[in-house]
């Protein structure tokens, strides 16, 4: 017996191929459902995957007996429809289309009307009443088939038919007259001839299977071949072909079509939601002459059609667990389902839907968990521009950090706070921003900048602080003396209104109205199952109290990174850490050391306070030095008549830290190693912070981690330090508190020396950040200028910096896992780069083996569900 | 039976411990054999490494049968010397060392004269016939055993001998009387009291346990520890204790003391070489009151000594098959052997003795072969400081480009080229140096620079020109302005003279006298067995075909890296560079490389012809484009009116182009991947030199190299670039050539994904510059300020730019070539960076498989050495 190639549906019969998505493709195998399920869809029959790929495997070929098979269908179609190929009063018309077992970008489109020719357009002029439909329905046809079949240039029938509204002095395609239509089905058959060299061809049977063959051939396609190797989708796959009968919405006030959600995709409610008109076809709902009406009032319109619609769409929800989204038609009275899908929604709606879904008791809470995308949330945790509003974009930058602000302009971090006092809103827009520009971004309602990229300063403080940014918008030409924004030609000047979206990364003119995030009662609960399911710890990254405690709220569960630098721009401190950095002498930075002691002990005092016993991971003095130091001749003379020095040595100090590569430069441990009593005073802030807390009763529970580690050497000298201190300040304060010490792994050679470093390291921390920087050797404030380039040819798949390169960065996070846990069973692992809030990466980490992910204090939610997720997929 | 702890040594009598370095350690091995060969050595006695590891196991107690052996042994040496300890007439005096397996700086130094005290002292001074001899004896003695075994501090003994020196006004210890000897012995004994808290031992007996246990405690002192740990000697291996006794040189006319070498150490010439003193000590000789006498003499003044001294170095030669360095002592007419002991020598001496031995059939080419150190052959390759010129050292850089050079100060490049039209040898000084600075360093004789450490740009373009460089010589602070280069106090100006010794790092006043280097016959006769041996291949970094023809002379097989951007600095092309580089679209861009184009091919012409078919790495552009881009106002005028376009617009141009992070940036297959037109350009240079010498008839092979490569598809662009230009160049001159596509491997990710990488790349050339720098996160231009500290430190052993770190880096060296040849079992690796040239490195190289090392032309002798060793050590 030969192989079976065709599968029929429709009727209420189908030949098994129902869900079989690998034989028959995705759309083959729903279409077959919905008719197993005895609903009503326009017969058809489905062509499987293997003989697409028995095509290729015989030469591009037809397999022996599909020929056959396919006759036998369409005869079978005929009879069902009563209608005939060819016939001049009931032509039977049917759609060819593509479908493989997972939707994919780049093969074939739907060709419509197939069946159509000089002959059989009249039996649709008369069925339906409408020779414009049928004459426009042929020109259609004839321009669809000559693109995607026989390869003519599109552009030569747009060519023609833009000249044919010229001639008839019209402006839109639906006002060409029967006539100018019949006069272009002409024109249009000359193109093909002219350019594919070949007659279009009349029979409808060679149509079908020029049609099929294309559909075979589109899975070749460069486009098509491309995503898949984007994707990862082997190439042995092959699509399947699906023929269906056409029905018609436009055949009288009895016929119909429209579209619906079983749920409200924007608020998630549970109601039938959808619109639909009369007399008309798919596209005129999409050509908004017309304008539809809402599908409930299609229960006045058409009751027993609209009975039958809701029955169905139940029916559809009940079967697939899941909000679907419908396409129908009615012809003459009768319903047909064309497409159900899983509906697209909002975030707010996907929240709503799956937990409401549970109480149903369609669902459960695993699933209920594996229904939300994770990187959704974040639309729920940040302002929105108002859906409703109108706007005028005047340049796209990086989407930095989500959430969506309005201020006035202002060019300096200084100007920021000072317009900021006298209660003005504000955008602080920089080429730029350093870590002295914290103040001003801390009191910014959101922050633009012209260079760098997602992890750009900028970004990263921005999505620290839970700010809106908009980074790297090449197209704005910043002027700081002239106090100018400039785009193109339109110029912006200080104090006027800009509006940012930092989830698109739109800049947008004027004071656009926003509306509130809403963080409804139902995602609470999405999260407090998704906790139910996780195996991750999730922490965040907080530098202040108020970090600390907004991802508490958000559900974090210790700090997994506590920077220290950035508290050392604040108040007057900053005068006293310069004093330390441009000193001759070790005593000259014990003096300037001492005088920050306590402004670093009360910044500890006052996380570890917030963080109720939660560990807290901090992480010692990390930037290069020249990062603190002024660069501003005015604040240069004043720090130097502070120091009692001359302006010309403080100048030749600040010059003798500039660096060619400050990124793997005098950094991280590095300073510990040359300064020992810099990690000595933190070290001492620490745990009299925590030596403090204890004789108040509080639990602490401090993590201090040593960043840059190289070697086991550097660790060890930085370990002995702290231990040394610990063990004195405990003595002195008469308590005892636990601690760990540990290290950030970051430099590639740390994972590589891991099982060496296990031996002294208490936890490891990847800092992928950095660890992708070296891996790669791509700096993230320069790879502005050739990352764009990679994503865009494809070399790169996605930002390295934006979600773990698993091949790369993620082999040496492993090797770092298996060797530490190698020599240090019991090693406590976690993540505090940006990843630790990307779904992808979490999912990644989760199968290494880490113990927890830390991510910025609005992540923290997302984390939980991704980490859920990734715990449910790959269970430990 | 007890353990045997003690062995005896003397009269001709071993114990069998001759050889056994395990358990007599090394002095004790080879004592006992000069006394197993029949050499006349003054006995003694071994206790072995055993005893000490049993003492520490012991909770530092002697082990069972330690004391009493030692007391038979004792007996043994009385009877051997017909001296007693303690004896007032004949005491036996006795030296205590320590000797581990291999010889350990920071353990104890000799105790000598042991078995002094108050009484025995006459009875030396007795039989000296000196009785200050006597006295000065003894109280170097109780310095000496005060300081090493009593733990006095070594201060209070030199402030009590500078007052002595004081109250008997006297310059020289030697000058002190008798009588104020010996009030200095009773002082140094108060001293031992107050210090110690204890008596100064008069008994012998005493004396010698307690000097025993000091050795044993001195196995564990920090400085003992601390080597250990750095050259990975294991903590339990324990050292042994040798006791011997005291012959004295200075009893009269018919004693005395020398050394000699067996050949001449300098030369190598085979002739016996030293020099001896007349009733002497060792001491006298190193104090130089008296002048030592060549030791052919000896064969007047004492006939039977002398041809018996010469009987013994003709067997020591003969016996450990190489040129001994020894110490003997005539004791009244009584000849003995001190030490013996491989002698260190010249690298001259080195070569001619290897060279010889193998001609005298002594040893064979192997054992040449591993004789020689291949780092010293770099004394062989440059001119060097004439040895007895007298100079003043200014201050002190590092040793950046070996050889000597003098010259007259310049302080920029262009200065430099126009001194030396004119005739003028001149020294370029500079704070450091650029691309820009090329054609300068070209024309000089050697290169200062203030900063910048060993692989700075300044000291890797001189090395590779094999030209004399001192680099980050910090004391230098250049005015580049005023034209002076000052030192401390001392100003030099434009003009001056200077000399350079890049071997040593020293930056000497004025014009030094310099000697040629003196390759000899010898050397080219090493080299040549040296190849026999080896199993890499060895290449050359050249970018010129005179570097390239210099290499060929050394031995180079091929090249191994040809930079192409050194080019782009000659001439007049670097006009075209950078109108190539500012261009604003491609089609400038594509106008400025079509100028490039025939320069280039030129180069490419002139190598290829010189390395006559063996194979040429050329790597495409590397650097980030900002190098070539002018900074000063005049040149950027200049190139604007070139270009047509307004100085700002350049400005803004070239402003872009700066990077925080270069290293990390812009540059290398990235410059390919944004502009393809460049690799383009190049790869048709390349293919039409190919091209056209094969037309010619001259051989070519070849290998375009990808730089900085980090995933497949970078390399696959360049590739398909690439290999479309070969092919259609190979058409269009109608000849056919091979060549190879590949890539530089520099990146950590490239090691990781090195599988996939393999599936496009025909070979792999190791950048361990950049990957050492990308592996450890250190910038080689900025670890100047905190590398020193981390040597010092001991967090790193050796600066891993200048040899390779193994664990780390060299994991991921391994890691890349593994799995390179596991998908590509042909692969050819080999090795680029300045590690090519380091012999520790190259061992490592050897060891992981590489096919070639790559190294500057100057260091190409010393890695054909040096992979011979490495295959001898690990044949292949």
């Amino acid at each position: 017996m030969s192989t079976k190639w065709v599968y029929f549906f429709g009727n209420g019969r189908t030949e098994g191929q129902e869900g079989n998505k690998n034989l028959a493709g995705g759309k083959g195998a729903n279409l077959a459902e919905m008719v197993a399920l005895g609903i009503p869809v326009p017969p058809g029959f489905t062509i499987t995957t293997e003989a697409c790929t028995a095509f290729y495997a015989n030469n591009e070929q037809w397999a022996e007996g599909l020929d056959e098979q396919v006759m036998e269908n369409l005869a079978k179609l005929e009879e069902a429809m009563g209608a005939k190929f060819g016939d001049p009063e009931n032509p039977l018309l049917v759609s060819v289309r593509s479908g493989a077992r997972v939707s994919m970008p780049g093969m074939m489109d739907t060709v419509l009307n197939l069946g159509l020719n000089d002959v059989t357009v009249e039996g649709l002029a008369k069925k339906t009443g409408n020779p414009r439909f049928a004459w426009d329905s042929y020109r259609r046809f004839i321009h669809m088939y000559g693109d995607v079949v026989m390869g003519v240039d599109h552009a030569l029938f747009e060519a023609a038919i833009a000249k044919k509204r010229e001639t008839e002095g019209v402006a839109q395609d639906n006002e060409l007259s029967v006539e100018a239509l019949k006069e272009l089905v002409k024109e249009y058959k000359a193109i093909v001839k002219e350019s594919a060299g070949v007659l279009f061809p009349d029979d409808p049977i060679e149509q079908l299977r020029g049609a099929i063959n294309a559909v075979f051939r589109s899975w070749n396609g460069a486009r098509a071949i491309r995503y898949r190797q984007i994707n990862g989708i082997p190439h042995d796959w092959g699509t399947a072909v699906n023929v269906q009968c056409m029905v018609f919405g436009n055949m009288g006030e009895t016929s119909g079509t429209g579209v619906a959600f079983t749920r409200d995709p924007s608020t998630g409610e549970n109601v039938f939601y959808g619109e639909f008109l009369m007399n008309a076809q798919g596209e005129d709902v999409v050509a908004g002459i017309r304008t539809p009406q809402p599908i409930s009032q299609l229960e006045q319109t058409m009751p027993e059609a609209y009975a039958e619609l809701v029955r169905i769409y139940k029916l559809l929800e009940d079967h697939f667990k899941d909000m679907q989204d419908i396409e129908f038609t009615i012809q003459e009275g009768k319903l047909f389902l064309l497409q159900t899908r899983t509906g697209k929604r909002t975030a707010t709606a996907a929240v709503r839907i799956a937990v409401e879904m549970v109480k149903e008791g369609l669902i459960d809470k695993k699933t209920a968990v594996m229904r939300v995308e994770p990187e959704q949330l974040d639309q729920l945790l940040h302002p929105m521009i108002d859906p409703k509003a109108k706007y005028t974009v005047l340049a796209k930058g990086l989407p930095a950090s989500p959430g969506a602000a309005a201020g006035r302009i202002v060019f300096t971090a200084e100007e920021a706070e000072q317009w900021k006092e006298r209660g003005e809103q504000v955008i602080l827009v920089r080429n730029e921003t350093s870590p002295e520009d914290i103040g001003g971004m801390h009191v910014a309602e959101g922050i633009l900048t012209a260079r760098g990229g997602m992890t750009s300063h900028a970004a990263v403080v921005a999505r620290g602080m839970g700010k809106c940014c908009v980074a790297g918008c090449a197209a704005a030409m910043i002027d700081e003396e002239k106090k100018t924004l400039t785009f193109g030609k339109k110029e912006l000047t200080e104090g006027e209104w800009i509006t940012l979206n930092g989830s698109t990364g739109e800049v947008i003119e004027g004071q656009v109205p926003m509306v509130e995030a809403q963080v409804s009662g139902d995602l609470g609960t999405l999260l407090s199952w998704a906790d139910e399911f996780r195996a991750l710890g999730i922490r965040t990254n907080a530098d202040t109290p108020h970090d600390a405690e907004t991802a508490l709220e958000f559900g974090a569960e210790g700090i997994g990174l506590c920077r220290t630098e950035h508290m050392f721009f604040e108040g007057d401190r900053i005068s006293a850490v310069r004093q330390m950095i441009v000193a001759e002498d070790q005593e000259g930075r014990a003096a300037a050391l001492a005088k920050l002691l306590p402004y670093q002990k009360g910044d500890f005092i006052g996380i570890f306070r917030a963080m109720q016993g939660k560990p807290v991971t901090v992480r010692l003095l990390d930037p290069p030095l020249h990062e603190f130091v002024p660069q501003d001749a005015e604040t240069i003379r004043k720090l130097a008549g502070e120091m009692g020095i001359s302006v010309e040595s403080l100048k030749a100090r600040i010059e003798s830290l500039e660096e060619l590569n400050p990124m793997l430069g005098h950094r991280g441990v590095r300073l510990g190693v040359t300064y020992p009593e810099i990690p000595a005073m933190q070290a001492r802030a620490i745990f009299e912070a925590a030596a403090e807390l204890t004789k108040e009763g509080v639990e602490v529970f401090p993590e201090v981690m040593i960043p840059l580690v190289g070697t086991v050497q550097e660790l060890n000298m930085m370990r002995d330090i702290c231990v040394e201190i610990a063990e004195s300040v405990m003595k002195e304060y008469g308590v005892e508190f636990k601690y760990l010490i540990g290290t950030m792994i970051e430099i590639p050679r740390a994972c590589v020396v891991a099982d060496e470093i296990a031996k002294t390291a208490e936890f490891f921390s990847f800092g992928t950040n950095d660890l992708t920087q070296m891996t790669f050797g791509f700096s993230r404030d320069d790879a502005g200028t050739f990352l764009p380039h990679y994503i865009e040819k494809g070399i790169l798949e996605k930002d390295p910096f934006q979600s773990l390169d698993q091949v790369g960065v993620g082999s040496l996070v492993k090797m770092g896992v298996e060797k530490g846990r190698a020599v240090r069973p019991t090693l406590k692992v976690g993540v505090c780069g940006e990843h630790g809030g990307d779904p992808a990466s979490i999912d990644f980490f989760h199968r290494v083996g880490l113990n927890y992910v830390s991510c910025s204090p609005y992540r923290v939610p997302i984390a939980r569900l991704a980490a859920a997720q990734a715990n449910i997929r790959n269970p430990r």
